[in-house]
């Protein structure tokens, strides 16, 4: 096999160094890189100061990776400043690219007659956007910003900061005949995603089996709930790659739930569509999260018919048909009134599968026999199959909010994989 | 005023650089550091590797920081290993803490009774987390994972991964007196969020203000659908900073509409609590996000009373009451669905404000007339108040669905303005 290829992320922006917006970008590039075998070393992040970014550049090319992919500062504004900071580090002059400047001024054209403004405001910046390092490849904008590919001992890929345009410059990097060097074979990697088990109870098991003695790469990780292996391997330690991964199924049984990448509501909701099954919720302290999560996997609408956000409890009652007696007896929070939210909004919304979920997301609102992250969720199927569960969530109200809901989506793989339930 | 004070925060996990989870941490301490006066200028992230690892921190080290957070790697598996390292690089032994050992062992023995699992299978990770650089300062754990303070001419702190842990390991770091000479008066800072306009306009506008020529640190970012400027500025730039602020005002009138760090969704929740007005959502395409939004913000149920997720046609009437011929006529993702979803809500929840929301998500469901991407988003309120928005949005399904409902809390907002609605 050739040597790995490597890789850094220069990640500029200083709302990301004052926590002002979160840096997505550097997740995208890396399991893009990942996928095409080239290894991730490193991400730095510096704010937009001409020094501190020229200083990590010329760092990061120090230190000889063979690529270095640069999120950010291609905007039209003052801050923005990594293109010349690049031709500079890389010796080359900044050249104004005609058939870019075009390109971004016809966007911004159409840009600014939609919204009513002067497209000579918007061209200065056009302008500066379309300045270039000598020699290097245009990549053509997704907003206005073009990305570049500057050759060399290491090459540079510049690319714009907003994430989906990220991610479309970067899908046209990919498809460069710059980078067809850089980019080698895919490692083959297992994944195993371990369902409501211990961290260290996994790393144990891992260690016993030999860990990564054997050409393995392998990173555990706790994560939603569950515990993610991912063993990676070259094609000579296969072997011994999918002995480790094999062992640790044997391991954990049925709490491996699943050995691929799809989120819980992903298989979920294809589960649903493949079995021709719909499903509805009805959410309270959740207020929505799981019927956005399932609505988040393309094609959801062959399964999802909708949902009930039941905060308010006259709402679970006139809504979703929890009986007032009901939650008089036993509090909103309980066993009985999720149960009661799964049944009322599956029948209202004629689905084969309801979900009910209520709980005390805090800060407030806690008491001694109802602390702050208990949360009762339900999930009802057809045949009377039904799951609950009943937990305390630690952390604050949007860790137990999504902890909640992840926990319902997993209540619904556990539904499914109940053969009562199959025709 | 005294020099201010340097950061660096140094990320582990080889998760992070496999892109298989967000580092969130990094953002919890800069904004944390930035009220603290202190300039966070570097973040770098690295994989788990020792040698990966330990270059990372002795690149930091000789960068003379005053102080390096490091995040992660301090579980009980065997790729963490930064307690280690971080003794290593500082020259200082590793010796086992008894108190924080103590600790330790009374929450792991908790949680191996509640999950049924042998408490003698934590014991060892017990004890690898309870093994700290000699002469550090011992941060009382808040999952298993203690934290630690390594004095020096760089001070080091050494903080668990998981987000709720962290922060919570972190707020005991701000009140220890090692920390006290670090950390420093707070800038200054003058938080405008603009609605709607373009980035390079506002960056225009800055510039024939003068920049940040007297004094003033500003960072202009577009973010969901709005431009966020910042003006930091020490108390003898006072003057300048506010001149500024204020120019900018001046400059973009109404849009300015929030002059403070409170997300839109927060904004809305504690004004329709404060007017003591209810709020109820019909949500197709966003399927919940904007109910879970509102549902974010600790004390939404004074005023969030709940929402219908209508995703299929047949429940938008049924529930919501949207005549099954107003849909057959102009189609489900049309203004006058997006009105009949606000005004069917609004009657059937009893609320005084509805919101109505329908789209295209896409990636497939789109055509010439109602292509990916657009959206109409309806808000109804007492005495006819009425706003409505039609927007194309750019972007894959996530994008769209997430700017829809931050479209969606924004009309909420500028109906709120709308004096008529008043009593």
């Amino acid at each position: 096999m050739s040597r790995r290829r490597t890789a850094a992320v220069l990640v500029t922006g200083s709302e990301i160094l004052l926590g002002r917006t979160q840096d997505r970008n550097s997740g995208t590039l890396a399991r893009s890189l990942d996928a095409h075998g080239v290894r991730l070393e490193r991400v730095v992040a510096v704010d937009d100061r001409e020094e501190h970014l020229r200083a990590a550049l010329d760092g990061l090319l120090a230190d000889g990776y063979d690529l270095i992919c640069t999120s950010g500062g291609l905007g039209p504004t003052h801050d923005d400043r990594t293109v010349a900071i690049v031709a500079d580090a890389t010796g080359r002059e900044l050249v104004l690219d005609e058939p870019v400047l075009a390109e971004i001024t016809e966007i911004v054209t159409g840009y600014a007659a939609q919204r009513g403004v002067p497209v000579e405001r918007l061209l200065p910046g056009a302008r500066k956007q379309a300045m270039v390092p000598a020699g290097a490849h245009v990549l053509s904008p997704s907003g206005t910003a073009p990305g570049v590919i500057v050759p060399g001992a290491t090459t540079i890929v510049v690319l714009p900061g907003p994430p989906t345009e990220l991610a479309d410059v970067w899908g046209r990097a990919l498809a460069h005949p710059a980078l067809a060097e850089i980019l080698g074979a895919q490692l083959e990697r297992r994944i195993l995603r371990i369902w409501s088990t211990p961290e260290s109870t996994v790393a144990r098991a891992f260690d016993q089996l030999g860990g990564d003695d054997h050409g393995t790469e392998t990173s555990i990780c706790a994560t939603r709930l569950e515990v993610e292996v991912v063993v990676r391997f070259p094609a000579d330690a296969r072997e011994a790659g999918n002995r480790l991964a094999d062992g640790l199924v044997a391991e954990f049984g049925d709490a491996v739930y699943a050995q691929d990448d799809r989120p819980v509501e992903q298989r979920v909701v294809e589960t649903l569509i493949e079995r021709e099954l719909t499903i509805g919720t009805a959410e309270s302290c959740t207020a929505g999260m799981i019927a956005a999560r399932l609505g988040s996997v393309a094609g959801a609408s062959a399964t999802l018919r909708g949902g009930i956000v039941a905060y308010a409890n006259d709402v679970k009652t006139t809504e979703v048909g929890v009986p007032a007696a009901l939650i008089a007896e036993h509090g909103a929070v309980s066993a009985e009134v999720a149960v009661a939210l799964a049944e009322g909004v599956r029948a209202r919304l004629g689905c084969d599968i309801g979900i009910g979920v209520t709980g005390v997301a805090g800060p407030s609102g806690g008491s001694e026999a109802k602390p702050v992250g208990l949360v009762h969720v339900a999930v009802v199927g057809p045949k009377g199959a039904v799951e609950t569960l009943e937990r305390r969530f630690p952390g604050d109200r949007e860790a137990v909010r999504t902890n909640s809901a992840t926990a319902a989506l997993h209540l619904v793989r556990l539904l499914l994989a109940d053969d009562a339930i199959r025709a």
